[in-house]
């Protein structure tokens, strides 16, 4: 028996999120254990690292599962070859695939997470990945949205900010680092606005939350300051609205090497 | 009577490239004739600072249109919004409208084209950005394509790199810059080669013949030396294959200001 690990990037707009559902309801989770049982014959149970919603994407999603292939010697490179060959032409591809040690675990082992949220930000629809965003016609004040985000930042109750179907025990979560930079996007002055959000462990649409109360504050409907009173609140209905699915990425997932 | 220029991004994944064929080939022209004529109520023929084939993207094309529209009033901003509605779902984007002297021509008043061909060089097949980019399996040499790359400057006769079904008067063209970066493009060693090329103007097929040229010395197939012997050859037979169309994008098109 051994223990693969699956690092793994898709674009989550045909897909109703990670986690396998009805038969026909096309998941990442129900094509990737497909796949598997495709190449080994073998039903197997992915154990992901997080839980990604409908529309989401991953650059570095991870998954982990247990496979006895009968004693033959299979390599990651191979494995993950022939993994893409039955996922194709589905747009997920498995990265990497590394034998690991029994106790590891894809979800539980996490010591940090890298989520990516990007917004393209300028009046004509984005083209060029335009998939991988959230187009945002009006003017961001990306200063303001920097001020508003450092009140975000270390340990707090983030129930503001956490989706009233989130079924974590505990709304007490410590936020490492939330990081917003622009970059030109075209020759008339169109910006990327690429906030970068780090910890151990997020609530239910947290990420979401936080990015589209910060919009609020880019926007100018809000001071940096409010959202500050939003967190001490501890109220969702304090929090701004969620920001949609399509610009928000996770990139990576660390555990302890 | 104004004339307008318009910027112009498109993904060229679904079009049979630029240029008007049949009435029911999808084309770049033929989509923006139509959202014009429907939002004008006016038959127009836009004229394009370079025609990009099936399959090429774009994120600065730039085309000319004439049009009088009843002595009302139309601001370039309002012009492109309207358009990018009736365009809308197709990925073609006005990123720019902007009223232009009648002496203005979108193909003849060009001074300068930049074209950038993307190579994602790595094994597992790539989702993100993949549909802008040449998914190239085996690792490339990048020093010695950029060593290649320099005995490509300057003027010449570029035979060797034109299709043969090339229509230009003269095979002489002068290249200005073909620059060859690399860039992380996953957390696993994979690579995005991005390789930047200017000049005024170019032959048929040129810059993707050179970019498949290129790759033969990335692969170590060719020496970079082999490049100047098939450039002085002046025979088409003597260059590498053409690159596949999914890599190139029209980047920008300059204009004396």
């Amino acid at each position: 028996m051994t223990r693969w690990k699956l690092t793994i990037e898709y674009q989550g707009t045909d897909f109703a999120g990670w986690q396998r559902q009805k038969p026909h309801t096309p998941t990442v989770q129900q094509s990737i254990e497909q796949a598997i049982t495709n190449f080994c014959q073998q039903a197997i149970t992915l154990h992901v690292a997080g839980r990604t919603d409908a529309g989401v994407h991953a650059r570095g999603q991870v998954a982990h599962f247990d496979l006895d292939y009968g004693g033959r010697p299979l390599n990651g490179h191979d494995l993950a070859k022939a993994l893409n060959a039955h996922l194709r032409p589905q747009a997920i591809s498995i990265i990497q695939a590394d034998p690991v040690s029994a106790d590891f675990h894809a979800r539980f082992s996490t010591i940090n997470k890298l989520y990516v949220y990007r917004i393209i930000n300028r009046s004509p629809p984005p083209v060029y990945n335009g998939n991988f965003a959230w187009h945002f016609h009006r003017r961001l004040n990306v200063v303001s949205m920097q001020q508003a985000a450092r009140h975000l930042l270390g340990k707090h109750d983030f129930t503001t900010f956490r989706d009233t179907d989130c079924q974590a025990k505990s709304p007490i979560k410590t936020l490492d680092r939330l990081d917003i930079q622009e970059w030109p996007y075209d020759q008339y002055g169109g910006r990327e606005i690429i906030m970068e959000v780090e910890g151990r462990s997020f609530l239910h649409h947290q990420v979401r939350n936080m990015v589209g109360t910060l919009v609020l504050v880019g926007e100018g409907k809000w001071q940096p300051d409010d959202v500050a009173i939003a967190l001490a609140a501890k109220d969702r209905i304090k929090g701004g609205p969620t920001a949609p699915p399509e610009g928000l990425t996770l990139q990576r997932v660390d555990y302890e090497s």
